[in-house]
């Protein structure tokens, strides 16, 4: 019998988050206030954050140790299992080696809680009693929700109201947790009300949610505010993954040539891949790939620019590739990875050819993930279904140049709350949602200028 | 930090089935041929079954090896883990020690997997092209998929109507694996166009829906039918389940006084509770609990005769607790566990007084399934729930009696697919469903006139 699944046992897990930032080949691009233009201090931070997320987030120290109580909250799931895709592997043909990291073991079904349940630690332990945030598929909503169920606090979350409508079970499993949903646009707030007075059927966006729950926040001294993606902060949080998954391919013996992973605003990516390019710094050959959609392609077809974090401008300016603060993914696009921009550090590496990018196209992404499905078992959440199938386009490459390569991709998730999208695909319903390049000129044209 | 997780590497599963025929303090009951009363032989289930599974199912055996290409296939997604619930614990404040073991993490999120991908091996191995068979709330029916699509076999899924409609994520399940799924009752049996000449209307039931898959599996030499409980040869199959449990318990230094599942068919509760029930055989004191919902109460309030496995009355006959052969259970009963009646060798346990059993109110087992969720995280299955929920009720006993005990559950699946009754018992909307003794008589009265 060959064993497919490389398993740690609780007591190896990793005791500490990696932070990339320490090894950075170049100092990273500072946060800038939105009014004044210059670099943001933990002053500016901390209406919306407790001070150990605002230290974590500007932190140079290589290994930042885990609480015990988040540790705790961790091993209701974790170690994740590494997978070795013998099945795959076979169904391709290929003579390449394919592992998968499988994060959708979790109880929201995503790598999400990795980081949900440390920032929820952290702001009780600073005496907030609530977090607001903003959600689109309900991947982080879920996972925050779940978070404040296991550490005692309040959430809010704003969900796209587009997903809303369509995704009740999402929500259904954020309010089993004990989470508050309010559609987005909402008159709740300023920023809603705002956006409604311009287009009254709205069905919102990411940008707008955020711009929502920061606002909420804001206002409210016992109310912090929670990003699921982006900041740096939440892409350590993610590293237990790689660090696990170094642990597990030293286990199998191996070592990966290629590590891709699907990106949006970068946690999952960076979750997989940033304890590995540690290596890479030291000389290591290895290239590591960031999956993004045609319909939503910051890496591939974005501006390497100052942009807002949110659509209303209340956010920092990030120094990051983006496609407009005013970015909405077209309608017909099925699955997630929608931000308009992607994390600093992400946006840093790829600057600085460090990483590679690949944007994938909608209908391809399903052929993958079905596939997938039918020989290894799980089925894919569609966003982390851009892995698979970058997996399987680097295996057939490798065949056809006649070499075996060692390819690790991370499953974020499960895609048991995306049928819906599944059936579209066997309806022939999906339908190439490929940004065109007259609307990302008009996107663009809104960056906020920045004397930098 | 605390090991919750107890989680055995791949090279430790077991690598066979415990047949607790073995170990019977009387041996089985025999089953009967639906035309002469007389006990039914290979030949009577050589249109049906494969000969391998016809061997298991009258095999005295103790251990049966698992062939390689079964286990290669379990290791998808096997060993599950094992999970000490401190927090449940904690939020009961009991003495008790609450241990559960894991199924959800099989891609169809469930228990049925387990004997889903041996009996597709075993067909696929003697020359069957296709497997029908039925499936209610949709667990079964994903699990054969999947296990259909692994092995190369057609799968054809008799889908009870009402659920087809209610739940279409678990028919989008199985299609995503292959499988053809048809609402039941249907126009392509004899059985099914019988049932609607009577009731247009019908919106099915388990045992229609068997009827379907048994006439279209008799009449179609390359196809076989394909059972997903209340075989013995199924239950063989789920005590990978226990196996695995005794393993993980000893590396807990731990061994349960009360073994808890919930109970439809039987194999979820065979599955856990016989491997641990032969050190009972042989002398250990613990106890033993199959869990019902009220709204079918098979064990507590049926009758132990010989009855149909099926409604039309095409199966053969079987000694075992039942509610009659055209029960169904009330429309507004939310979850699964709804099959007429129960596993032979269960009854037979049962009527010997070597189990106990214990009926649910499905409101109750929603609450227990919330106050789970918020604590471990995990969603439980609305059938899980009902292990959930008397796993509570047996700490709080043992607390009011000022005893610890150490208690195992099987948490046989998550509830992905069916927060909908989630929802509906956050709205107050679901009501209690318990089977009333009027009706019951009436179904009673029904059974079939067996001279043994």
């Amino acid at each position: 019998m060959r064993n497919r699944m490389i398993q740690l046992s609780q007591n190896e897990i990793p005791r500490q988050w990696y932070n990339i930032v320490a090894d950075f080949p170049n100092p990273p691009e500072p946060v800038l206030h939105p009014g004044t233009g210059k670099p943001v201090g933990p002053d500016d931070l901390k209406p919306l954050f407790p001070m150990a997320l605002i230290e974590q987030e500007v932190s140079t120290q290589r290994f930042i140790p885990i609480p015990e109580e988040v540790l705790d909250a961790l091993t209701l799931w974790r170690p994740t299992p590494l997978f070795r895709a013998y099945n795959l592997e076979k169904a391709l043909g290929t003579q390449s080696k394919i592992y998968y990291k499988y994060e959708g073991v979790s109880p929201a079904g995503s790598h999400k809680p990795n980081t949900a349940v440390a920032q929820a630690y952290y702001n009780k332990k600073e005496g907030i009693k609530k977090l607001t945030t903003e959600t689109g598929a309900g991947q982080w909503g879920s996972a925050l929700s779940l978070a404040g169920s296991l550490f005692g606090l309040d959430i809010k979350v704003f969900m796209v109201k587009v997903s809303y409508e369509q995704k009740p079970y999402r929500r259904l499993l954020m309010e089993t947790w004990g989470g508050n949903v309010t559609p987005s646009p909402s008159t709740e707030t300023e920023a809603g009300r705002k956006v409604l007075e311009k287009d009254p059927n709205s069905t919102g966006s990411l940008g707008i949610a955020i711009s929502e729950a920061v606002e909420v926040a804001a206002m409210n001294p016992d109310t912090n505010y929670s990003l699921g993606s982006v900041l740096n902060h939440v892409l350590l949080h993610q590293t237990i993954i790689g660090e696990e998954a170094r642990l597990q391919m030293e286990m199998a013996g191996d070592y990966p040539d290629v590590i891709i992973a699907s990106c949006g605003g970068g946690s999952n990516f960076a979750g997989i891949s940033f304890p590995f390019l540690r290596d890479k710094f030291h000389g290591r050959d290895m290239r590591v790939i960031a999956v993004e959609p045609t319909a939503c392609p910051t890496l591939t077809k974005g501006k390497y620019a100052y942009d807002f974090g949110d659509t209303v401008g209340l956010t920092p300016l990030v120094k990051m590739y983006t496609l407009g603060h005013n970015f909405v993914p077209a309608g017909i696009h099925a699955g997630g990875l929608r931000y308009h921009g992607d994390s600093a550090l992400v946006s840093q590496l790829y600057h600085e050819g460090q990483i590679e990018a690949m944007a994938l196209e909608q209908r391809d992404i399903f052929e993958g993930a079905v596939l997938f499905a039918r020989h290894e078992g799980i089925v894919p959440a569609p966003e982390s279904a851009h892995s698979v199938q970058a997996a399987i386009l680097e295996a057939k490459k490798a065949d056809e140049e006649g070499k075996s390569k060692t390819i690790l991709f991370n499953l974020s998730g499960h895609g048991h709350f995306d049928l819906a999208a599944y059936e579209q695909f066997f309806k022939g319903e999906i339908q190439d949602s490929t940004l065109k390049e007259e609307e990302l000129s008009k996107f663009l044209a809104e960056l906020p200028p920045v004397a930098m």
